[in-house]
C-alpha cells in the first residue's frame, strides 16, 4: 500500500501549486488529500498558523510551510518541508539571484544610483563634477568562499573585465581541486575554476588577513555562516581593507566594526543582506551608517522559489509513498 | 621647424596632467608653453572661462577644455580639443561604464534597492512577501543598436544567463557582417557577434515595432541619437512593450509617452541617463514619474576620462608639431 494514500497534505505558502501540479500529484497519490492555503496576508506579511481553522489544520500529516508552527498545533504531522532548508540544499539553483544582488549592489554604489534617486526628488542635480564614476574594468574582486554563489559572482565580474582572486578553506592547487560540482544554471558560474587569476586558502585569521591585503577593490563574502566565520571581518580587517577603500558585502561582519569603518571612511561602502542582530532594532545605529545598503535578508528570493519548493515536495511525496527517505531535509524536531 | 615650438597650450579641465605627462610632452615639444588650470570649482561646478586671468588666457593658441569658450576670449586659438568629441570617437573605450550603468540600473530595479534604501530611513522593513524578486536567468534582453555599447551589455547579460536579441539598422546575416571592429577592452564585448540568439534589422517603424513585440523583458536603447531615431519609442511602442512590462532604457524616447506608460503601469520601470528636454526643468512631471531612475547624463563618465583626453592631446600635439591633421575632432567653428 502506498505511503501517501491516507495522508492529508497542507501547502501553506505564499504561492500555490498550479492546477497541473495538483492534478498530477493527485493522480500519482490516490487517497492523498491536498489543501492549499495562502500564507501571505494582503499586506504581504505572514499569516499566523494559529489563524487557520481547526478544519483546515485538523488531521494534517504532511506540511509544506515557510516557518514551522508550534508542534502542539500539528500533532499528527509526520513530515514538514521548509523552503529555507530547500534553499540550502538546492543552493546552486539560487545562485543567479544572489550573484545579481552582489553585482547589482556594487554597480548601484559605484554609479551613485541612490544619490541620483535622492536628487530626483528635488528636481536638481548636483554640480557636474562633484562625483566621478570608477568603472569596474580592471578592478579586482576578492571572493571569500568560492562555491556556487562566489563562482557566479566571478563569472559576471569577469564579463565586466574585472580580475578575480579566490579564497577557499582548503587548498585548491590542482585543476581537479578547483572544480565545483554544485548545480549551476548552464552557461553561468565557474564550474572548472578557471576565472580566478590567483587562489588563496587557509583557516587562520592570518590567512584571511593576507587575502584582504591584496589590494581588493571589492570584497565579496560567500562562505557559509558558521560559528567559525561569525564576525571574522572586524576592526583589524577593516583597517587592512581601508588601504584600498574596499566595498565589502555579506555576513560574517562585526557590526560595530562595520559602523566605525563606514563612519570613518575607512571603506567606501558596504552592502549587507540582513544584519547582525536580525531583526535589527529600529533604533540601531547601523540604519544610519553612511554609504551602506541593507536589504531585509532577501537576496535568496526569486519568483521561482515556490515553484522549486513544489518540485521538491513532489519528489518527496513520491519517496514517502515508497517509504523511502525524503530529499532535502525534514524538521527532525517534529515527529517524523 | 616644429609646429608646436611657439605655441601656448592651456589645459582647462577638472583633472590635470601628471608630472610624467608634462615632462614627456615638454621634452618632445621644446618651446611649447604648458599651463594647467583646474576647471572644477570646489563645489564641483564648472569655473567660467571668463574668470581666468588675462595673463593665463592671453596668447593661448592650443586649448583642451570641456566647454568651448566664446571665440572673443580666445582670439589666438588655433586648436581646441574637447573631451566630449573624444568620447564619441573613442566610444569603444567608454563602453565598460555605460554597460555597467545599464546592467546596474536593471539589477537595482529588479532587486528593489531604492525601495530598501527608503525603508532603511524608517528603521522598518515592509512585510516579508510584499515583493518578490525576478532573477534574470532566462530573461530576454532586446538591444536596439548593436555597436560597442550594446555588445558589452550583451556580454554581461549573457554571463547572467540571459538571452539576447539584437537589432541593427542594416542586415547582419553572415558571420562576417556580425563582426564589429570598434575597440573594446580585451575580454569584454562581443566582437564576433556570437551572443545574440536572434538578429533583427530594418529602418522602418514597422521593423522596430516587430522587434519590440518579441516578449522582451528588458529593452536597451543603444543606437546613435539622430533626427531619425529621436522619439522613436513613443505611445504606440509602449503599448507593444506593455505585453511583457518591459524595462526600457535610453534616449530616443518620447518623454510624454514615457510618463504615461509609467503612470499607467504599462511598463515596469525605466532608467534614462539624461532626459528630453535637457536640462530638465525642476517642475517637469518626469521627475515624479513612478519606477523611474534618471541620472544626469553621466553614464559616459569614468575616472579614466581625463587620462584618455590627455593621451589624445599628446597624440595631437605630435601631429600638430609635424603639421599633420589631428585625430578626434577640432571645433571647426573656431579659427583652426
Amino acid at each position: 500500500m502506498s505511503g501517501t494514500s491516507k495522508e492529508k497534505l497542507l501547502i501553506f505558502q505564499p504561492k500555490g501549486p498550479t492546477a497541473e501540479w495538483t492534478a498530477r500529484v493527485q493522480a500519482q497519490h490516490p487517497g492523498l488529500e491536498i489543501i492549499y492555503v495562502n500564507s501571505a496576508l494582503p499586506d504581504g506579511s505572514i499569516k499566523p498558523f494559529e489563524e487557520l481553522s481547526a478544519e483546515v489544520r485538523g488531521g494534517v500529516t504532511l506540511l509544506s510551510t515557510y516557518i514551522p508552527p508550534p508542534a502542539r498545533l500539528i500533532p499528527d504531522v509526520k513530515f514538514v518541508q521548509l523552503p529555507s532548508a530547500g534553499v540550502d540544499k538546492w543552493l546552486g539553483h539560487e545562485t543567479p539571484q544572489i550573484a545579481e544582488w552582489v553585482i547589482g549592489s556594487w554597480l548601484s554604489f559605484q554609479h551613485h544610483f541612490v544619490r541620483y534617486h535622492e536628487q530626483m526628488k528635488t528636481g536638481y542635480w548636483e554640480p557636474m563634477f562633484k562625483s566621478t564614476v570608477e568603472d569596474s574594468a580592471g578592478a579586482r574582486m576578492g571572493i571569500l568562499g568560492y562555491g556556487a554563489i562566489g563562482r557566479q559572482c566571478a563569472h559576471v565580474a569577469d564579463s565586466m573585465g574585472m580580475e578575480v582572486y579566490a579564497y577557499t578553506r582548503s587548498p585548491k592547487t590542482t585543476p581537479e581541486a578547483r572544480k565545483d560540482d554544485s548545480y549551476c544554471v548552464p552557461g553561468t558560474g565557474d564550474p572548472d575554476g578557471l576565472i580566478p587569476s590567483k587562489w588563496f586558502h587557509g583557516t587562520s585569521q592570518e590567512d584571511i588577513n593576507n587575502f584582504l591585503s591584496q589590494d581588493l577593490d571589492i570584497l565579496v563574502l560567500c562562505m557559509p555562516l558558521t560559528s567559525e566565520t561569525h564576525g571574522i571581518i572586524s576592526h583589524e580587517q577593516f583597517e587592512i581593507l581601508s588601504k584600498k577603500k574596499t566595498v565589502a558585502r555579506g555576513k560574517a561582519i562585526n557590526t560595530d566594526a562595520l559602523i566605525q569603518a563606514l563612519e570613518n571612511g575607512k571603506i567606501r561602502g558596504a552592502a549587507v543582506d540582513g544584519a547582525d542582530p536580525e531583526p535589527l532594532p529600529s533604533d540601531h545605529s547601523l540604519w544610519k551608517a553612511p554609504n551602506l545598503l541593507i536589504t531585509p535578508h532577501v537576496s535568496w528570493q526569486t519568483h521561482r522559489t515556490w515553484e522549486r519548493v513544489l518540485a521538491i515536495l513532489e519528489i518527496n511525496l513520491e519517496k514517502l509513498s515508497k517509504h523511502e527517505t525524503p530529499i532535502n531535509v525534514v524538521n527532525r524536531k517534529l515527529h517524523y
